[in-house]
């Protein structure tokens, strides 16, 4: 049975590609959770609760982008914006984000033996950052081709995007009826104790969920 | 007058790309370093002291990957071979790595606003890591262009890898011909306080050295 990765940052998304690679393995992935100073460390937490829900192996990997920053969720003096979702590329932008996450997680894969490294990317209902979207997935697919022992042994690791195309109704139908630990997710880009309503993540979760008709049970 | 960056291991390579960067741009470049829990910490001293010389920023990213290891130079349970190169991809590759650099290398460059990052692969007298070939470098411009804002907006950052197909003594006459600091470099996989003289890293470079007809300064 092969093992699988997910990409798991405590998310909507991230904890139904839980679900999902669950179902298509038969057993527990490997759940990777990156501490890289984001200032919703909340996500945190609810990773480390997701995966023990699913009894996976909870690998937390730090790196300090602080350090540069560039992002309205690294750079305290940014602010998160608030006035919904905006046009263009946010100020949420971390850069280079997910390319630093698939990077590490094809180095975990590939030392530790797995051949599918899961994403929870969407490029529908998103803050439009351009590292979710099909084009760079599929740049990155030629890294894993030509950039690792595995790849080019003809053997590459997989990069699976399931909810690539997904609304994020979609999203919350697919993961309700796997089963996924929703309640135990955190969507919000702010630091507080509960979710503030108001910020792009906030947003684009509660519209999900009032298009897939159902109440977020993560909601107080 | 564009700033770069260049990925600074402290080894003859990197070093080169020190020197090559600064003539380029005409001011010292941002230099990164990365503490991925190699064995060869010397060379962590070696990248401040090549950074020291060109007065430039010194960034040293710390990345644990001795966490999930696959490597000889990352796990102290797999010895470094010390029988001269080898056939294959050796075991001290170190799963992607050169992934993992560019990624937060692009990173770095995008919120710090640096035009081009510099990376020291060689493609010619190297270990055989597939990811210091031609191939991987491109597939991960095609990164830099679909995943990051600078590069939707159609003003990529570069990439630059003078080396890659330079033999290793024209590496030392380039550097030479540059001034390069290369009595402070550090080549060996080794963790000791001289080079082993052993491992592919000094085979390589005492090689090299002597095919330029140069003593390497390096050496006591």
């Amino acid at each position: 049975m092969p093992g699988h990765l997910v990409v798991l940052s405590g998310g909507l998304d991230s904890t139904v590609c839980m679900a999902l690679a669950t179902a298509d393995s038969g057993r527990p992935p490997l759940a990777l959770t990156f501490d890289y100073g984001q200032r919703h460390r909340t996500e945190l937490d609810r990773a480390a609760g997701v995966a023990g829900h699913y009894r996976s192996e909870h690998l937390v990997v730090e790196l300090d982008t602080t350090a540069w920053g560039g992002s309205a969720l690294t750079d305290p003096s940014i602010d998160v914006p608030l006035g919904g979702t905006e046009g263009g590329i946010p100020v949420t932008y971390v850069p280079a984000r997910n390319s630093i996450f698939l990077a590490v997680s094809l180095g975990v894969a590939e030392a530790r033996g797995l051949d599918a490294v899961w994403i929870g990317v969407n490029a529908i209902d998103y803050s439009g950052y351009p590292d979710c979207r099909p084009q760079f997935i599929e740049a990155f697919r030629g890294v894993a081709a030509t950039g690792q022992k595995r790849g080019v042994e003809g053997n590459p690791i997989a990069i699976r995007t399931p909810l690539i195309e997904s609304t994020k109704s979609e999203i919350v139908l697919l993961g309700l009826a796997h089963g996924a630990p929703l309640q135990l997710t955190w969507s919000c880009y702010q630091g507080g104790d509960r979710p503030c309503g108001a910020c792009d993540a906030c947003v684009l979760r509660a519209r999900g969920f009032a298009e897939a008709g159902v109440d977020d049970p993560a909601m107080p």
